[in-house]
């Protein structure tokens, strides 16, 4: 039996907690003995109240301890725990592996997906970026996430890097285009919920073609009358600037190819 | 019955055709009497060759014409038409209503989303956009466009051309930062699929929550250290450019709240 205890108790924390909880997940060789939370009520709806610490003194002994907390809480964290030569990961996308305690082995045990609270995911769905210092650490991480996701890849700090920068395009930036099409919606007394199966379809598509094969609109077809137009219709300073900024990256990108 | 003609045989026109001869829509009231296409094999495969014509001139008599040929084309077409004061509709988001030739009645049938050839969608969830210069004709688009689609709206072609450039954004827009993140993927030697459930899932959230609720990220946060982290990283001026545009205008956002 691989024994796990998961610091912390957000978003990812509970996600996590559910997904080593699922039935679905049973039979695994992998136990989740504690949880550690600042206030034990956060998880308390989670897991029994005698696998939960709200005190890092008290921690168990275990084969892995997973630390997700803040990014700013991390090395605090990690420098806290009174044990030695354990292995610890963190769960984040955009803090080095150094940034962990000397004390004990490190690792990286990044799921790469965006968790809202009380909203499920299917955890089996969602890739594990797995890095730690050694081999058999490295085994030991992957039995671990293979437990709970069909999907687990080796990436270095480096990668987990780009990946975050990679993520911060589709995820943040992706939204906030939804907003700005949300605003202007509003502004023009036509419901957002009219986008709606477009942006569905926009991700779908993803999944089947290549961003380069899916790309349409009227700067890739260097239609300058609409862009135009658009132009002269964006009254709103910032959307124009976007506007400009995107038209003009989709039109190089053409030259290139 | 209403008798429906399509004129055009591209990437719309086809997925109309389909839908018009979907089983699960028929015993509606409304016939596909007719197609045009340049070319008779483009849409051979669709429905019978006695229904296919390639000769605007001899198009059957019915009781709406769907123009469904490329934007630059809707104008000279619909002034080919041999007839007068039938309904003629386009299905562009951003050709006005009044590009149509005065001979007929005028209107819009413009089904909001993104088309693949080859690639099925469910045309009774997407929005259908329609606009008519008479109450009488808009029931009859309203009758045509609800026996193959769940949502239509009264959408004037003021509010169309809001709805174009807001699609431009939430489709063209990110599909491009999709681009963009496989870009940064390559350049690292990560592979762009790990990617793939955030996306998925970041267009999911946004069918629940608003924009504004399903922001999250560095700009957001106003985390600088990571920002300045990023932009560092960020070898790419293209790349750099957008990262601080759409940076700058998450953080605008907050202060405006
Ligand atoms: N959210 C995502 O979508 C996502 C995805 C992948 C990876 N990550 C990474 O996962 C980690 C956790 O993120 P999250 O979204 O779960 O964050 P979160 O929901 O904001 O939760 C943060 C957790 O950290 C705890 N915490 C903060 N400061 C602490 C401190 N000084 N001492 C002890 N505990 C402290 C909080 O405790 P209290 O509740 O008591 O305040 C809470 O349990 C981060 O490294 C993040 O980068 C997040
Ligand atoms: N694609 C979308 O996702 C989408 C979504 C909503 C609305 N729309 C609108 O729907 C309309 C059609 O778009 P589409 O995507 O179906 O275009 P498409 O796949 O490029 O097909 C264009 C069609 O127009 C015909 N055509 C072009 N020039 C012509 C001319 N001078 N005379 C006769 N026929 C001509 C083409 O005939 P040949 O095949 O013989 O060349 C073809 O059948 C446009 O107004 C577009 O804005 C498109």
């Amino acid at each position: 039996m691989v024994k796990v205890i998961i610091i912390g108790s957000g978003n990812v924390a509970q996600h996590l907690i559910a997904a080593f909880q699922n039935p679905q997940n049973l039979g695994t060789e992998i136990e989740l003995v504690q949880v550690f939370s600042r206030q034990i009520g956060s998880v308390s709806q989670l897991l029994d109240s005698d696998h939960i610490t709200n005190d890092l003194d008290t921690l168990a002994e275990a084969d892995l301890y997973i630390i997700a907390v803040s990014d700013d809480a991390i090395a605090a964290i990690s420098s806290k725990l009174l044990f030695k030569n354990r292995l610890v990961v963190h769960t984040s996308g955009s803090v080095p592996l150094n940034a962990l305690d000397d004390n004990n082995r490190k690792g990286v045990f990044y799921p790469l997906q965006t968790f809202t609270k009380n909203k499920a995911v299917d955890f089996r769905t969602i890739p594990i970026c797995l890095e730690s210092e050694n081999a058999t650490d490295f085994q030991l991480l992957e039995k671990v996430a293979k437990a709970i996701s069909d999907k687990t890849f080796a990436i270095n700090s480096e990668q987990r890097k780009a990946l975050h920068i990679a993520a911060v395009f589709v995820n943040n930036f992706t939204n906030h285009l939804y907003q700005i099409g949300q605003e202007i919606c509003l502004e023009n007394q036509v419901p957002f919920e009219i986008l709606k199966p477009l942006i569905a379809e926009t991700a779908n598509k993803i999944m089947l073609l290549s961003p380069e094969e899916a790309q349409t609109g009227p700067a890739k077809r260097n239609d300058t009358d609409t862009i135009e137009a658009h132009e002269a219709f964006l009254s709103n300073q910032n959307h124009l600037t976007i506007y400009k900024t995107l038209t003009q990256s989709i039109q190089q990108n053409g030259k290139k190819l």
